[in-house]
């Protein structure tokens, strides 16, 4: 357990409490809606960001129970490769065990109501710090063409999958 | 000026060293190329990642003249909105300027040469703190359909813009 070294701008709220039953991405369970509750300190730096279909969540994962090794290894075997075995470099996973255990989601803003963000897409335990959030802006986020996704282009990513399904 | 309280496991070399004349996304200035010198004890972490057509760096915002307010401001006017003077909820922009001073920058990966991570796409001053590096992976960093992008919509994106620039 490691605690949160930034300000803590909000608190996650999903129906999630366990690593290995939480979906692994967002993008691969966008339905499922959480909400992120933000200090009250911060919530009028949410001004304008009700006109933005989507917003990245930067979340800490130092709290949670992958987060257990002190020291993550370099190299793992992702959730989605655990079939097959396959290790990656850490800097070529999306995973939760990293150097700096920083979560980064992309969710869509359903409602902005006070200090409530409700959002769809959900790959977080609750109770999870979030420590920015960001508007999804098409112009920066999104590569021009159709962008090679290394390794997971070789992965089905068709259902919401859990660690768990994975084992 | 204020030291990175996380795991700094690279730095960045680019051309820029005044953030008044660094563009304002690596997305507006696709074509300049820039380095991430990774530091030799995570040079194992990049293994798969030479497969990725794009990555994420995420920055840490917290050295540069940007970062002179002790205490970011709420609401700020982004430098993209610098001509009307509007102000925006500092979770509804993309400035270095924010609670937690992290840069999300989405780069094209041109060459991984040992611990160079050579790439094209930058925002970012020299010798900025680099304190994790994501796979971009389509399935998960991109909405489906078209996503309003707020204020930004409003706004002429159309070549590399510099905070001078938008003065």
């Amino acid at each position: 357990m490691e605690t949160c070294p930034l300000a803590v701008i909000g608190i996650l709220h999903t129906a999630r409490v366990d690593v290995e039953a939480t979906p692994v991405q967002a993008g691969l369970n966008r339905d499922e809606h959480g909400v992120v509750e933000i200090g009250e300190e911060y919530v009028e730096g949410l001004s304008g960001l009700a006109d933005f279909d989507y917003v990245w969540l930067l979340t800490w994962l130092g709290n949670s129970a992958a987060a257990d090794e002190i020291s993550p290894s370099l190299t793992q075997v992702p959730f989605l490769l655990r079939s097959s075995g396959r290790e990656m470099g850490v800097f070529a996973t999306r995973g939760p065990r990293r150097i700096n255990p920083i979560g980064l989601s992309l969710v869509r803003l359903v409602e902005l109501d006070g200090r409530m963000l409700r959002f769809a897409g959900v790959d977080m335990i609750d109770a999870t710090p979030v420590i920015d959030v960001k508007p999804y802006v098409a112009a920066f986020d999104r590569p021009p063409g159709d962008a090679r996704s290394g390794w997971f282009d070789s992965v089905d990513l068709s259902a919401p999958v859990t660690p768990a399904d994975l084992a």
